[in-house]
């Protein structure tokens, strides 16, 4: 069986990782499919997304990063794959993700979208978040990898945003 | 009794339909408000969107529709009209709609607030929802009347967004 | 336009009358509709419920009390009347109301429940809290008209419960 | 992939069977676990459970109907299953599905919970809410197959409860 | 300044014993009450509570185990004590915790409820959920101090229930 | 017990008030810390909300009004002050606020922040909502003090927005 996670991941946290790893055990294959939405001002573009998630991946065989735009359901269809994943952080996350499951069940009926809850250790965490400690220079190396580490850092270097 | 629903209607949904139609039976006459909010982003005109909330309530004799722009409270004053009514679709829905009842009554005593629940195949329908599937070329055909979908594939025809 | 407001009402609360007080502006006529349920373990009777709640609305002319067992459908197909009211009071009081909204309309499509925000000072009180103060002799003066204080008292003059 | 559905199914709805046929079109073998829990009062006895579970299924060839005491982990460790199935219809679902999640993979790491959503047409069904509606001599047939509807006339044909 | 973390501690979980360590840093003094229920079905009676919460907090000089029924506010009263603890693990908890709160304040304008939140490794633990897993010869190792764990496998020893 | 009790307050409400009130009588000293949070658009400068929050506020002579930017972790640290407040007002606040508590405790273990509830009266109230009010030239005598009311009006006097 094969699954897609899309998501933002602008950058991955390790709350992301947990799912990742978690899917690359059940499921035959994962393809993490970041959203390349023009009108969202991202930290991160498509190409850095996809550069750290590779390298936070890199140590589970099944998995391979993509990207899309547009609508989920057409990436899917493409792709030929009808199972989606998604991580429930907290109850906020749910109405949002039942809305996008039951409309993209009614645009795509074969769809079918799964959710796994985040490990408890990781659900305050959120890519923003991150962003958002990591420009006034607070320590993130406990919300995310290394190399995401190293590249916030980078991005903010020259003073907060 | 004489009631006012509005809204955005940004643009009318199966999901607005359905309440305009269910209040239409029970109460007297149903006044369908358009906000005109020109701070937001609109995709349609309230013009426009006037035009597709008459073409889509035609068949229903007591409910007219009218625009207003300012505080609900002044526009039902105006109006001589003291109950609003506002659909449910998810709990999320639901503080903000609280505040804003409660607020009202605060600001203007008489002002009374009923809450209809959507119908359960439209609670995940949202006019956003809507504009993001037509701007992909999504088919909104099962959300939102004949009339709105020309509408919305000729504001979209160029391209997305 | 005529409307059933149902529940235990055991006993009767400055939140529910906020609500009956507010119906009996809006609509012509106000039918308060005790449950009867056997099954659950009421503190006052049916009888005595609906003396404390006509004592409580004796002032609204418009306003009726009356009792059912079985389906609340039933009744309101039986009193010809197809509008029930219903307070909000928190959000978790939703999806239950909600839940009971959809099936009753499944079941009686004529049927339309329509919800109210309780008053801001009563979003926090309940029948069972105002039981549970009693029995330990509080005081819930600021809770209960003066009718329902003095029949909980003597409820409770024995000894809590 | 084998996945475990448990529950208690008192009786069957056309939620828990919109839960079931989804699965079976996703998952290699679906296996319904009914919880046979004695400290709860149910309608209906495990043995009965289990065979209108079957009927409701057996156009399924890849669904079979099994029934277990004690925890779920031991259960699905018994089994050799580590993939739990469980439906979410609305938001106040969740919180103790978190929590059972969370806790079963604490107790048995290697054990995974996926959550559907409901169909929106189910969203507001419960057995309970079957039950009682039942209990009353309401009409159930669009919400529980013709076996099950028939099952719960027997039951109750003497009078509520 | 001295607090009251009331509760029901049927037993004691490490979620407690976090609030309650927590609490012994920033306040004075900390009065664990344990709630004396006679109607609720508790599994160890208050002496062996208060005899668990003893041992797991005896290495926390400022904290002190008492018991009390009736209502909160009577005991904080007679105390001299006007504040009190609670912890919220999931959003659940809020409503109840509020009205709480709310009417503890009406009853009792000077009492004060400080909400602290659960760490997130133990927002998914509760008492009722290790009585369960106990009951059933689960490892509850990881949710409770070693004294509660004897306490719990003495108790269920002869076999669930 | 000192406290840093942090937020935008543009402009401060009777609901801030409430809190910063019941603060003054529970803890030692309380410090008022106004995000100066420069990618927000703020309706008053931050020397205009310090100086509305000290007029608000002169009359409790253990409150102070301050100003940070950056990390509220980093402020408190500074400050040699260990406890935030924050106040709840309704349940869509808390799991936003849960994670900045859980993320504020990563950071910075000694930090501890204690919830208020919102007085029921102000649940409803926000500054963006009075903002709004204001902006349309409605009544805000009753959401904030005078002087606060005063410079809304000196705003807005314009035209709205």
């Amino acid at each position: 069986m094969r699954v897609i996670y899309p998501g933002s991941f602008d950058p991955i946290t390790y709350g992301h990782l947990d799912i990742i790893t978690r899917c690359s055990e059940k499921f035959d294959e994962v393809i993490i499919a970041v959203l390349n939405n023009n009108k969202k001002n991202n930290l991160f573009s498509v190409e850095e997304r996809i550069e750290l998630l590779e390298k936070a991946t890199k140590h589970l065989p099944n998995v391979e990063t993509d990207s899309f735009s547009g609508l989920l359901i057409d990436y899917a269809s493409e792709k030929g794959c009808s199972t989606i994943v998604r991580g429930l952080r907290v109850v906020s996350d749910l109405e949002y993700e039942m809305q996008m499951a039951l409309v993209n069940k009614k645009l795509y009926p074969d769809l079918e979208t799964l959710f796994l809850v985040s490990s408890s250790e990781f659900s305050f965490l959120s890519s923003s978040l991150v962003r958002e400690v990591a420009a006034f220079k607070g320590d993130v190396g406990c919300f995310v990898p290394k190399d995401v580490e190293i590249a916030l850092n980078e991005k903010f270097k020259g003073g907060s945003k």
